[in-house]
């Protein structure tokens, strides 16, 4: 029997595995006998502007799709944008569904993290007032690891992965000259803490880890911070420190906004607003402390990193696709996928189908609870719970010695 | 036949293949006879300070081998030492020497790069002058590719391919919006472009490549490169520039030291003082063009990314180092290990041993006629020449999710 058309989307920022879950959608979709498999361009967004594809032109094969699978960023293209409530511009709203109606849309499926299921939520929730016979269905990604009621969120195993190794690499690269010298790391994460707590997996048999790790779940002391800093050093040449990017001072300022470099150009730079906390700090420390330091700004490294993808997180990306066909499949409606840890050693999680409302605008932060040393580092439970999610690799296909990608010319260049 | 002792260090900046070649040492002395095999600690600065290790003792097995092979940095700890001329200071040669004699020493290895060779020139050529029975030979190693007489370096392959593959990802995340935005990334290489030209690599059957790569080797205008900027975003919302840290104005004057925040701290930051170059240009470009811009600096990632090794670079910078130990059992001194390309397509390179005179502190610059585009880009022939280096990947031995590497404990923390 046939399910009718479906059409899928990118929002919010990419991940080194959102595409697998748009291959979780495609391939479920395909397999269960769905008739149009549309794909829309730049997210809600683009499809406002009737910016769409027909994914099975795109995705023609299986070796279609294990590329796909390996190519960071958001194959169709995403976007930011926040739908009106549909009390403030209804229009938009019959626009949508009339362009959905055009298309015999039957299942809708996003691919974002808690603002992009705010769409989900508000569709979903038009669609059921207005009596429209289509499913819609969120399907869990962000690199943050900040959504609400799921264990943990896909996208977040792939990224921890590329930290914890990348920081291993940087600490041993300390090591080399016997002098002393300071390493400062931002990671990303503006309000929750969960990537840089990532940090806490480079400690192993083989790597003393980093000395110290701050969340911006808690205020951050400068002072106490440089303090802190040259007792540490009085036993270890080499430190190596991680911060988050979005940590601030008592009074709420952010730390990066400290650096006067960085806060005159705060407005023209977008989501670089937040750029320069490890500058900041290296500069502060080679001025208190006089020796060698430096800082490394991760950056869209860490959200884009296919080559060191974990295999748990990229099977899981495709898991939560593949389940919210299913769900919309069986008549579901304004669910999003989320996952239930049954056991963390072994490892094991279920999935759910869960109210929309329940996760959408939520941001989950770091429990208090698991950070540690008077707020300088993470406690084993928080690595624990980490450790799993990066489990696993997944060998990129290479040509010409460079890893292949699957991808599109439709985008707006 | 005994071979007598041996000793080996590490010296200048690490690479993510420099322990392949101490391992390309240590298995070849063995398998060949040698007595005791000794590591000096921080080169030759902690031999000077009697610090180094028994390699016996710290690789103690075939699996120890494969973990180094794959561990980046120096296993043994660097140091940037440059020794005085025996005129200046006979004391510390014979210092060295009674050293060595203590050790009973009869083939000594530095590898490095023109720097660390010009240790090999000084004390082959006391050694000469005063008849001791020990043989000095180098291994080739450095990421900046700038070393005279050999077609290339150890070390640069790995990473020109983190470059390449790292390029790919940053081109894929620059695209996902459909909005205008600039990414400018800063290359490593302070006066070649070797590191630079890699950005070319990443235009691929299934990758448009960066936009513009300017070299070191070439004076920089920055209103020209605004002006090229705001052309080039006629066509194409989404640019990705590769820049060198190393790039200068006419006037001689480092890009980054325009950057006020940078240059303040210039002197309390050694080899960060370059930083900033990207940087300054994202701000420069942001306040010209007002569009979203971001910067990326590869640092230290770029010289350690253990998991994007090339397998050509590893296997080559393994054999530089056996060729060293079968030209010192053949009585050879004063002399380094060089690569010849016999062919490259299929690729095929020789060895030689050749006399370290011609090769420290000599610096070798990307040929002009392989920049093109006004200076805007690089020449088939030079990806061309990069791309057999990048051939071929090592999988990491992982525990706990993590590549594992081989440490030890004696380096000063």
């Amino acid at each position: 029997m046939s399910m009718g058309n479906i059409i899928v989307g990118q929002s919010g920022g990419p991940t080194a595995v959102i595409n697998s879950s748009l291959v979780g959608v495609y391939k479920t979709a395909k397999d269960r006998h769905a008739d149009k498999i549309y794909g829309m361009l730049n997210g809600i967004q683009g499809f406002l502007d009737e910016r769409y594809v027909d994914l099975t032109e795109k995705i023609k094969d299986n070796l279609d799709i294990e590329l796909l699978k390996r190519t960071p960023s958001s194959f169709l293209g995403s976007c930011r944008f926040k739908l009106p409530e549909a009390s403030e511009n209804e229009a938009m709203y019959q626009d949508i569904f009339n362009k959905l109606k055009k298309l015999e849309i039957k299942h809708f499926f996003y691919i974002g993290g808690n603002d992009s299921m705010d769409t989900i939520k508000k569709l979903s929730a038009y669609a059921k007032e207005k009596n429209y016979d289509i499913n819609f269905m969120g399907v869990p990604k962000t690199i943050d690891n900040d959504l609400a009621v799921t264990d943990h969120t896909p996208g977040f195993g792939s990224a921890a992965k590329f930290i914890g190794t990348t920081l291993k690499e940087v600490i041993r690269d300390g090591l080399v000259y016997d002098s002393k010298n300071i390493t400062v790391v931002e990671i990303m994460g503006r309000n929750a803490g969960w990537l840089t707590a990532a940090a806490g997996l480079a400690k192993a048999e083989d790597c003393e880890g980093v000395d110290m790790i701050f969340l911006p779940e808690l205020p951050f002391d400068v002072d106490k911070f440089v303090d802190k800093t040259i007792n540490l050093q009085k036993d270890k040449k080499n430190l190596v420190i991680a911060v988050s990017e979005g940590i601030k001072t008592a009074d709420g300022k952010y730390v990066c906004e400290l650096n006067a470099a960085s806060s005159d150009f705060v407005d023209s730079f977008g989501h670089k607003a937040l750029g320069g906390t490890a500058s900041f700090l290296a500069h502060k420390l080679a001025s208190e402390i006089g020796c060698k330091t430096r800082s490394i700004e991760f950056g869209t490294l860490q959200r884009c990193a296919s080559y060191v993808v974990s295999r748990t997180d990229l099977s899981e990306a495709f898991l939560a696709g593949g389940q919210a066909v299913k769900a919309a499949f069986n008549g579901e409606s304004g669910n999003v996928i989320t996952f239930e840890r049954t056991s963390n050693d072994p490892y094991h999680c279920t999935t759910h189908s869960y109210d929309v409302n329940a996760i959408a605008n939520v941001e989950k932060k770091v429990p208090l609870e698991w950070i540690t040393n008077d707020g300088t580092y993470v406690s084993d439970e928080l690595v624990d719970y980490i450790r799993p999610l990066i489990a696993g690799e997944l060998t990129p296909i290479m040509t010409d010695g460079l890893p292949r990608h699957l991808t599109i010319n439709d985008l707006n260049r």
